[in-house]
């Protein structure tokens, strides 16, 4: 973790967006969940954030619908970035399994921070974890040492040391 | 910092509220700004918050109206908390007179994590900042060292480098 | 259209409810939209109504979903009704074939005035206008004389004088 | 009221707007409740709203502030517009003051249908009745007949037979 001067020296922080949840939204035409732009720029003016953050839309998907090339693509992102800081909006659904590649990249990808976050309700309905869960991951990933980690519920865990709980969608440490 | 393993192994946080407009609202009949209960359990559940928490409503006031007397009382609730890491919700007002008040009593308080955050937007309302600012400031005082620090913007400082800019209502590091 | 006397004299409104978007909602657990129970009552609560009104729902589907057998209930509640002005809430799909069943149905159902309506964007959601329906409908209900009608984006037609644009989603006046 | 042929047959409606809780919103910088632009065009977007109207702010104050001068602008403009549909917001403490100056001058003011509306709760705020109420009286505007109405909590009101409970803010009818 860098010392604690004054502010978290923290440069500009990366965040790729890859869909999920968190970006969701209702095409009222169609009738049905689409994705369109990312909501994040929107969230952080909410949020009065002040971060200074680059964000880069890899790809707008469920996360059931991640192939193994897609993940490809997210590491290989993470490796190409100037930035030792990255936050990864991703779906709930194989938030695990990403992390899994990022983590077994790491030798190549470098000493990074990143944290992958995603929402149990999209954003832009009324009930959503979403703009919670975006603080609580910038936060996590200004100050985390370089490592892989999944934050949810307000929580941060090692990304080996977690697991989704089907019946409750809740992330929970691996006893 | 502790050591990272899992999760990080944080015990349960401590949440004192004060007010200020993090949890102010409108009273419809009399046509005004007030304060009734604290938003914060709600905010929590919204975000699917799983820390375990203890929150205790110290006092519900504009920080513009906050006596030395209530100070020392933040102060000496920080002292008597069996919990090491806790959150203050306060006006951001005079946020930094507090946290200076808590720094300069941190040698008998102890090797405590103490973050203050706020809201520059009502939760309440439409376009707040509330929910945003509360997974930050619930995340830093999660994983920093033992200290007394500001959270606002998405951002963390350690008290005696932050000021709030007048014009802007933005919290930035003093160069 | 009954005489205006200092407040409209409209006695209870019965308000029977099918579903369709107005009252859908997102399920965190099986990220889908689904149904649940209605959000009529809360949406009234939050437009402080004070409309006497009984509710009923009827069932909970898409008005694509509906079948002659369908339509054929929501003809009977509606003849069966002792109140003389009844809302009904439905999917803008097919409102419009529900509203012919009723005006077909007319000679038997009575002098009553009913009123169907919808929402493009389900209550639940962000950016819906389903409170601003719901407020339209219930107004256009207490004061038009004995017929079947559809109100839809602030405006209120004849059954057989409205179409739904396809491709806006709008109702409009057939020329 | 006219006919009811197709759509109900009207055409401009004329929305003049006097403020009130309706358009107050949060200044976060102030940290007070302010009046900026008016939020009816927003409103009526959100709810997908078709019906023609010409919207003009006369005054943006609080109810309790007006003058005989504002209520005698409001007058002389209800009288002046080509429109004979007229929606007027306006803050709820004083506006059958205000129905009352529109009805002793309906000679002058010639056949209209004038609808007063307001909200107890900001529409900036999350829990706002404004968008309910919007629909509501956009929809009464348009099939009352000539005379002044005060349109609150779902119901109208002949603008002298009604009254505002001090306790519970609801507008009722004068027994």
């Amino acid at each position: 973790m860098p010392a604690v001067r004054g502010r978290l020296t923290s440069k500009v922080i990366r965040i790729f967006v890859t869909g999920g949840r968190f970006d969701k939204q209702y095409n009222e035409l169609a009738g049905m969940l689409t994705f369109e732009d990312t909501h994040v720029p929107e969230m952080l003016r909410l949020g009065r954030s002040r971060v200074e953050v680059s964000i880069t839309t890899l790809m707008m998907i469920d996360s059931l619908e991640m192939s193994g090339e897609d993940r490809g693509l997210v590491v290989e992102r993470c490796r190409g970035a100037d930035e030792r800081r990255i936050l990864v909006t991703h779906g709930t659904d194989t938030m695990i399994e990403t992390a899994r590649a990022l983590a077994e990249a790491l030798p190549t990808i470098g000493e990074k921070t990143i944290v992958l976050t995603g929402a149990m309700v999209p954003y832009a309905f009324g009930s959503s974890d979403g703009l919670f869960n975006l603080g609580s991951a910038l936060s996590f990933v200004q100050v985390l040492p370089a490592g892989v980690y999944v934050a949810m519920n307000g929580r941060c865990f090692e990304w080996n040391r977690v697991r989704k709980n089907g019946a409750t969608g809740i992330f929970d440490e691996i006893p």
